[in-house]
């Protein structure tokens, strides 16, 4: 038995993005899969996940967390290899990823996208899972933020919940409910967004929240 | 690297327990630990931690939760051994607990008692994320209803959340909230609690609830 880790790497811009590399060695050499590989005998789960991703596409992040440990005796065509999952968020705008040991090449595919690649052993399977993870966090912590720049368009944030979450939104409702939340803080400068007026550029308070969330608030958008 | 299951399962009554065995052979010969074993090598781990579960303490959940993979180098003087760590829920008095193949004995053990007693490899670590879950699920999933018995008096599912939650709770917004969700029906039939006046007891229309739950409701409790 072999235990392996793989990393669903979530980015945004304009639609929600997932990292993927190709194989550069067989077996499956040139299929298209999450980047991963085996953990090494002193090596704790959480450091295997980041030396596969920085090796793989050259990425670091400062966070992923643990999703869910695959294991199906099937999963696998070669021998049992269980997977421990992570997911992680960045801003797609600040990183180009790059192939490297065992990946031919990294990049970044929308999710329709993937559904046409045909992904290598259960990676869909764990892609859905973190998409759920994804989707319900995003109604109950501020994660969305760390999915767009700095500083951001009230318009942006809006279309991000609305290209993750699949469904539309009840516009007015989730301004208010943001804005209630006194987590929003404009930065005094103003973007054109195509032939609209100059909008005003947020940032999230993230030390705001934390204080928050020490005391018990919970963020509930929905 | 060796593959491992482990499952913390809490059962109530009055208190929150903690399903624990005394291990039958060497090494670690009578040391308190986690219900748990090495995974088969054809076997999926939900199959292996209700094998495991059945082997060393009798009991059949039908339900156990992936919480998470320990995977860190130190944590088995032996070898590597990583852990996939699930967590399920019991009506206590409905289970007895039995020793078997591997566990000398099984028994109930509350929070405040298994501080004292030392378990073995990183399973306090494991326990504590348990609790840390179960916690937080607590406010916005019904699962307290499964560690009570079908039919419960109010006064006991106040006192499950107050038990497990380890904080006093607002008696009568708790009692408020709860009757708002039409969740709970009256059985007709009343127990006497102590010197009291015979209180009505109560079910979980479970039903009802996953009808809501497909719906988009979310049990926001506090």
């Amino acid at each position: 038995m072999k235990l392996a880790v793989d990393a669903v790497v979530f980015g945004y811009s304009k639609d929600l993005n997932i990292l993927l590399v190709e194989r550069k060695y067989e077996p499956f050499q040139g299929g298209v899969c999450l980047p991963g590989g085996f953990v090494l005998d002193n090596e704790s789960l959480d450091d295997a996940v980041q030396r596969e991703l920085r090796e793989e596409t050259g990425l670091k992040l400062n966070y992923l967390e643990q999703l869910y440990t695959f294991g199906s005796p099937e999963r696998d065509s070669r021998e049992r290899i269980v997977s421990v999952a992570y997911y992680g968020l960045v801003d797609r705008t600040k990183v180009k990823p790059m192939g490297g040991t065992d990946a031919e090449v990294a990049y970044w595919k929308t999710i329709e996208e993937v559904k046409s690649l045909n992904l290598l052993f259960d990676h869909q399977d764990i892609l859905n899972k973190a998409l759920e993870r994804l989707r319900a966090k995003l109604t109950y912590a501020p994660i969305g933020f760390d999915l767009l720049p700095k500083e951001f368009l009230f318009s942006e944030l809006e279309h991000l919940y609305v290209s993750i979450l699949g469904r539309p939104i009840d516009r007015r409702n989730f301004r208010k409910k943001i804005m209630s939340f006194d987590l929003l803080e404009e930065t005094g400068k103003k973007v054109s967004e195509g032939k609209g007026r100059p909008a005003m550029t947020y940032t999230f308070n993230k030390k705001r929240y934390k204080e928050l969330e020490r005391n018990g608030f919970v963020l509930q958008i929905f």
